[in-house]
C-alpha cells in the first residue's frame, strides 16, 4: 500500500477539499465544540486530513481518528490460531459507543477491497466476522438508534477502483471511481451545499408521501420475486437527514437516494431473489435467493458465496429477519452510471433494497418511541448484524396494501409511480 | 508522507524480521492467547504488520494497531479552536487502560519526527501536552505500575533520520538510521534472542549489586552539576528485564543500558546541568539547568526551549519532582555511536539521566509494596507526566553515600567503577 502525496493523486484533489465540507456540513452538520471519531483505512488519508482540518475550521472539539490497514487485517486471517478469530477488541468499541452515548459525531471512510478477503477460508472469515459484530454492538447500537449525528463517506481506493473498472489501467481506474464518487457525491455541483438541500426536498416529499399512505405491506413483484413485507406498527419512512436523538439533524449517507424504514420481522411471507451482488466482508455473495415464512427465513441459497451468506444469517436469531426495507427509484444516479460498486452505500442507493438484521429504532412514529421494548413490541427486529441486499430493478413492481387490504401502485417498472 | 514498498526500503528488510521477533519474544514476553494492542505511525508500518504476524504466530490473541499520523495531528494545532486544545480522547485512553489491566500487553512503536510541532506556537502545543497527558494517565498508570507486559521498539522513520542525520540524502540518512536502530537493538547478532539474555545478565549484575549497596543517596559531580539525590525508601533498582504484575517477565525498552531506581521525591537538593538535548512533545530543549531544594525545582532555565521547559514543569504538583534515577555508563553502545537521536529512547541509553514526574511503583522492594500510599509514604513522586533528561558525560562522577554517611565511588568519569 502506497500513501501518495497529493500531487500525485489522479484526479482533482479541490474535489476531496469539497468532499471534505459536504461531509461536515451536510453528512455530519457538526456543531460547534462537539468531539468527532473518524474511522477509515490509510489508504483514504488525502480525505481524512480534509476532513479533520474542515472539522478543526468548523469549531470541533477533539477529532481522533482510528486508521485500519488492509495488510495489517490480513496478518490475523493468516497467521492467527482458531481460539484468536473468536475473540475481539471489546474494549475498542465499548469506548466508543460510550463516545457516541456521550454526543460524540461519527463518520466513516468507505474505501474497502471488495475483495480482501476473497482468499480466506470462508470458515474462519465467518468466525471473525461472528466474534466483531457481537464486540461491536456497544459501537454500534448508538449508530442505529440515532444516538448521535453521523455519517459515511467514501473515498477512491485502489483495490476498489480495480474492482469496479478492471480493464483500466490503475491510475484511469482511481481517476474513473474518483469521477462516480465526486458526481453521485454531488460535489462536482456549483455548490455542493445548495445541491443537497434540493435532493434533500426531494427525498423529504417521498417520505411524506409514504407516511400519509401508513401502509400495512408493501407486495414485491419481480421475475424470482413475489414478496408480501409487512411493514411495523406506528413505522416511519425517512430519507436522507434524520434529526438524532442528540437533536443534530444529519444526512448519514453520502450519496443516499433512498426512503427507508422498518419491517414488521414476524410479517414477511414469499420469496425474493437478489438483483446484484453483495460485498460482504470482504466476499462477494452474488445470486441470493430465499424464502421468508412469518418473517424468518427458511429457505436460503445463493450461486456465488453461499457458505458465507449461511453463516451470515446463523449469527443469531435475528438474523434471519429483516431490519429495514428501502425505496430507489432505478433512474437514481448511481443506478445510470450502469456500474456495479461492489460497496453497499453505493449498490444500495442504486437499487430498492432489504436489510437482514438490526432495525432502526429511529423509524417510528413519535407516539411508539424508541424504547428496546416498545420497538420490539410494534416488530422491529433486533440482531448483532444489519446487513443490506439489493432486489431492485427495472423490472420490480410495488404495490402498498392498506390496513383495509386496498392496493396502491408505489413502483411499476422501478421507478416511482 | 509515503509508505512505501518493502522494495523499495532503503535497508535490509530481514532486519525488520528479527526486530518482529526481539519484541514480541524478549520486549514483550508475549504469552500464548494474550491480547496486544500496538500503537505506532503509519510510517512504520512495514514493523508493525510483521510484529502482528509474529505475535499471531505465537499464539496472541487479538492483536488491535492504533495508527497516527503526523499530518493529521498538525490539522489540530494549525486549526482547532483554543477551546479544542484543552480537550482530549478520554474514552480512548481509558479504554486502553481498562485493557492493559485486563492482561493486554501493550507496544510502542517510536518512529516520531523529533520537530514535527517546532513551528506551532508552544502555548498551544502546551496546552495539548498538558489535557493529553491529564486524559493518558489511565493509559498510563497501568505502564508505569507494570499491570502488565509492555515494550517499545523504534523504526527508522524519514523525519527523524533527516534531523540525526541533516547531511545525508534521504535514502542515506534512513539507511544509516537504520544500521543504527538494528545494532543497538542487538538484531545484527548472529542470534538477537540470545545477545539480549548475555546483555540481561550483565545488567542484572549491576543491578544486583546497587541492591547490596542499598544507598541512602547519590552525589553527582560534573561541570555544572553538584546534585545530592535520595533514593526512595526501599528502593529497588532495576535493569532490562522486569516482572509484570500479570506475572509475565518482559524487557520494556528495546534498547536498554541502565539500571534505574526510585528517587526520594522531597531529598533532592543542588544543581544539576543536562548534557543533551531532550525532545518533549516535537521541540527540542537544550542547555537545561536547574535548582533543586527539597526534592523540587525551585530555579530552572534553558539555552533553547526553554518557554515549553517550564510550561512543561507546571503540569502539576508533581512535574517539579523526579520520578526516575538511571545509572547508564558513558561507554555505552548508543553512547559510542556518537549520534544524537532526539529520541529519549535512544537518548536516554546513551547517559545517566533523570525523569520528572510520575514514579515507577515497580522500583520498590516487596516489603513496602506497590499500593500508591505506601508508594507515596516512601518517597514515589506522582504526576501525570514522566519526561526523561540526560545529565551523564566522560566528566561525570558519582558517589554513593550510605545511611550512615560513607562515601562508595559507583562511577568515574562516566563508567562504572
Amino acid at each position: 500500500m502506497t500513501i501518495l502525496p497529493d500531487s500525485d493523486l489522479p484526479f482533482d484533489v479541490n474535489m476531496l477539499d469539497r468532499l471534505a465540507e459536504v461531509s461536515i456540513r451536510v453528512g455530519l452538520n457538526l456543531q460547534e465544540g462537539q468531539d468527532l471519531i473518524i474511522t477509515g483505512p490509510i489508504e483514504a488519508l488525502p480525505l481524512i486530513r480534509r476532513i479533520s482540518a474542515v472539522a478543526y475550521k468548523n469549531g470541533a472539539g477533539v477529532v481522533s481518528t482510528i486508521l485500519s490497514d488492509d495488510e495489517l487485517q490480513l496478518t490475523r486471517y493468516k497467521h492467527a490460531s482458531d481460539e484468536s478469530l473468536d475473540r475481539a477488541p471489546d474494549w475498542m468499541f465499548k469506548a466508543m459507543g460510550e463516545a457516541y452515548n456521550d454526543n460524540t459525531a461519527r463518520l466513516a471512510i468507505s474505501a474497502a477491497n471488495p475483495l480482501l478477503l476473497a482468499d480466506q477460508d470462508p470458515v474462519r472469515v465467518a468466525r471473525v466476522g461472528k466474534s466483531m459484530s457481537m464486540a461491536a454492538k456497544p459501537a454500534m447500537e448508538p449508530i442505529t438508534n440515532f444516538a448521535t449525528n453521523w455519517n459515511i463517506v467514501s473515498y477512491p481506493g485502489l483495490a476498489w477502483a480495480r474492482q469496479v473498472f478492471p480493464d483500466k489501467s490503475d491510475n484511469d481506474a482511481v481517476a474513473a471511481l474518483a469521477d462516480a464518487i465526486f458526481s453521485i457525491s454531488r460535489v462536482d455541483r456549483d455548490d455542493p451545499i445548495e445541491a443537497w438541500k434540493e435532493h434533500q426536498n426531494k427525498l423529504t416529499e417521498r417520505q411524506n408521501w409514504m407516511n400519509e399512505q401508513n401502509f400495512h405491506s408493501l407486495h414485491y413483484k419481480a421475475p424470482g420475486t413475489d414478496l408480501v413485507l409487512g411493514l411495523a406498527d406506528g413505522h416511519s419512512w425517512k430519507g436522507g437527514a434524520s434529526t438524532s436523538r442528540n437533536g443534530i439533524t444529519c444526512t448519514p449517507n453520502i450519496p443516499t437516494e433512498e426512503v427507508f424504514t422498518t419491517p414488521h420481522a414476524d410479517r414477511v411471507n414469499g420469496v425474493v431473489r437478489a438483483t446484484k451482488p453483495l460485498v460482504h466482508r470482504g466476499t462477494v455473495i452474488d445470486g441470493i435467493e430465499v424464502r421468508f415464512v412469518d418473517g424468518k427465513i427458511v429457505e436460503a441459497k445463493a450461486d456465488i458465496g453461499e457458505e458465507v451468506f449461511l453463516q451470515l444469517i446463523d449469527t443469531d436469531e435475528g438474523a434471519r429477519k429483516l431490519g429495514e426495507v428501502a425505496l430507489v427509484p432505478h433512474s437514481s444516479p448511481i443506478s445510470s452510471s450502469g456500474l456495479l460498486f461492489y460497496n453497499t452505500l453505493y449498490d444500495e442507493n442504486a437499487s430498492c433494497h432489504i436489510a437482514l438484521g438490526q432495525c432502526y429504532s429511529k423509524c417510528f412514529k413519535e407516539e411508539i418511541g424508541q424504547s428496546p421494548d416498545a420497538v420490539k413490541a410494534a416488530g422491529g427486529n433486533s440482531s448483532n448484524i444489519h446487513v443490506d441486499w439489493m432486489i431492485g430493478s427495472g423490472d420490480l413492481d410495488i404495490d402498498g396494501i392498506t390496513k383495509d387490504g386496498d392496493r396502491v401502485p408505489v413502483m411499476r417498472k422501478g421507478e416511482w409511480t
